[in-house]
């Protein structure tokens, strides 16, 4: 392939980078390649989002914090995405008689943001595509591809097959990765992925006379023990209502009246805000979707591939971190890049001694925090340790730091708190969202 | 395929049962299913082991307890298969200095037994041959499968494709399932593989004067912390030594000399009885080998697949129990086929419900004792612990059991007390070998 000068801050490399995937992680870690001047070749299955009509199953906004926005500011993309989110400083819970209660997520000022992913997707692969030194592949499905060689093989949509021969293979390609199949058959490659009984089902509460129908700058919480549900304001004034809850009680509802009767019981206040109707079309638009968390070990193969993401390790929602962590993938592996003068043969195992014990805790945290939440929030002894905590945190700011804060606004290695405190304190200390 | 009549209790039922592996479980499993009737099919990939010279690579003895000894009554080869054991009523610790110590399994009268694994598969084999009923393929490589139709394809070792129709089919492939493969790609399908730091690597300890080495009917025992040494006894009067130790520590010694040297250090008695010349060859005879531990669930796909033995779940060797729950596996779908009239879409569920928390707890307290067995036989406080345990079991019979002898000398479902006494409790007692 023929590369002409580019932008970047070398052009005197020709080392190809394949990014396997142009989802969220894919379309950062483009940028970060190409602004080291790599020839990046970016490969999406799917069609180019950004003329796609409608994209179906997954969560429709997302939370970011400081992990993920220290990794957009590296290419200079956080103001422009943090422009279009909106602040969420605090929790609001919703209790079943309707009364609502704030949890702030830190000190006034901290702040996580709730963000759109199809706008983030595409903003990333804009961003990417700004590099001269970068193409982005679309409706290019992996065939094989060799870990000795770099050779891979791609079939197009207009059924041609095309090759290419990379220096590096970023596996981006999120939880079902077909990059990291390859992984499995490998000697001594730990693997494990692991379901939830809970699914989740998405729903939009429009806006009320062109405004917000709740408060927007929480993030709405309506904790009923084995369920729950969240909320997330959009820039359209909607909100994206999201209800978690057991495969099982998902299959016990299967008429419009189930829905509203169901409703009515644990969350009355969010009926007349969703609108019963729309409430009893909607809630059957999509099956429950299943969530998983896989972790692995280690995230490359050779010198010449490398898991980034939920490729290499997909969390339950519940700390809200799982981008974040995937963004950070990519500072992390880009600064070990700086420390190692970007041999890969280095680098690759380093970012797995790195990145592996970090990623783990985010995932452990996330799957203690899908416990807590559900019970927890709802409770006054919770409300109490907040307060307790975050009145600690504001007198005694670098001693104190609740876990929640720590990892969503400071950019740390969670590990040496996590073993430190240990699994006790973690489930003292997990709340996510 | 055409099947005269056969030697099972019913001639009538003409479902075909697909035994995917010909190992040791799938060979057992052979028999339970043609004692009921099916029409049974094996399929093997390798050589039939009976015709074969050498099979490597695998462990040469294995320790048979109560479980395993229960499964192979119920298809009346309990007898034929402790003829040919040797009995191990005691542990025996060898410690620095060369003194020994032995620490007793159970009660006077309770003992595990070492079995010849190549022997007990081939006796196994031969006896699912015994029923008309059975056929064993061997030399046949799976190549599809379909849990929709029960429609499989193999490949022969002259080339040729051989289509069957199953009704069941069992993958008993081992800890790299290839019948597995397939529940991966299934929503909701929870597997880990996990690998142990540790490799192990076997040694023989020939007869002397025509007589054992050491004392026979015993599991020699050499902990050594980080690592360890086992050995266990053969009919032909020789003893397997199997050293588990970590691989960056097997990476270390590369010549002759050095594993004289490393041997003079750790296992100073067992130089003279293995023989020098002997040990400085044969250590380099083949490379240590990986441990997995191999989780997973639902083990049914369908009404059409089940998994058992290693495919269903491997562990780690250090509790002794993975044969005996392979082995456990076919006794108790058995009984679950009793109970629910040998109706499929019934019977998997049932067995996934009560089988996969049992040998996730064995799972576990393999992975706890593979920590425990390195350290704590070493020391006095264990020594006393057992002492201890083992007085109490003898005044007090049916309240307090050690878990081993607990796992190893009654066939009960371990998950109750596991739970229970919870993972502290657990590795108070896990003293697996």
């Amino acid at each position: 392939m023929d590369y002409s000068t580019n932008d970047s801050k070398s052009t005197s490399k020709k080392k190809v980078v394949a990014v396997v995937g142009g989802g969220l992680v894919g379309a950062l870690n483009a940028c970060y390649f190409a602004k080291r001047g790599f020839q990046v070749e970016v490969f999406e299955s799917r069609e180019d989002i950004r003329q796609a009509k409608i994209v179906k199953g997954r969560s429709i906004n997302l939370a970011l914090s400081h992990r993920g926005r220290q990794a957009l500011k590296q290419v200079g993309m956080e103001d422009t995405i943090v422009s279009k989110g909106i602040p969420m400083h605090s929790r609001m819970i919703h209790s079943l008689n309707g009364t609502q209660s704030p949890i702030p997520y830190g000190k006034k000022g901290q702040y996580i943001l709730s963000v759109d992913r199809a706008n983030l997707n595409k903003e990333l692969l804009s961003a990417a595509e700004t590099y001269s030194n970068t193409k982005l592949n679309f409706a290019h499905k992996l065939l094989n591809w060799s870990t000795e060689t770099g050779a891979m093989t791609f079939l197009r949509a207009d059924g041609a097959k095309e090759e290419i021969q990379a220096d590096l293979i970023v596996g981006c390609d999120g939880a079902f990765s077909a990059i990291r199949k390859q992984f499995l058959r490998q000697s001594r490659f730990n693997f494990s992925q692991t379901y939830i009984p809970h699914g989740y089902l998405e729903l939009t509460m429009p806006p009320i006379n062109g405004e917000f129908a709740m408060k927007p700058n929480y993030l709405h919480i309506w904790p009923r023990n084995t369920f729950m549900m969240i909320a997330l304001p959009n820039l359209d004034k909607t909100f994206t209502c999201t209800l978690f809850m057991p495969f099982d009680e998902f299959e016990n509802v299967t008429t419009g009246d189930q829905v509203i009767e169901f409703f009515q019981k644990y969350f009355p206040d969010a009926i007349p805000l969703i609108g019963a109707d729309a409430l009893k079309r909607d809630y059957f638009c999509l099956p429950a979707q299943a969530m998983v968390s896989v972790k692995c070990s280690p995230y490359h193969l050779s010198d010449k591939c490398v898991l980034m993401g939920d490729a290499a390790h997909a969390v339950v929602p519940f700390y809200g971190q799982g981008m974040n962590a995937g963004f950070e993938d990519c500072l992390v592996f880009n600064e070990i890049m700086d420390q190692l003068n970007e041999d890969f043969s280095a680098v690759l195992p380093e970012y797995t001694r790195v990145r592996v014990p970090d990623d783990h805790a985010i995932a452990d945290l996330a799957m203690y925090n899908y416990v807590e939440m559900r019970s927890h929030v709802n409770s006054k002894w919770f409300l109490f340790r907040k307060y307790v905590d975050n009145f600690l945190h504001i007198i005694m700011p670098r001693t104190i730091i609740p876990l929640y804060t720590m990892a969503s606004f400071f950019v740390i290695h969670l590990t040496p708190i996590y073993s430190t405190f240990n699994m006790i304190l973690s489930l003292y200390y997990c709340e996510g969202f």
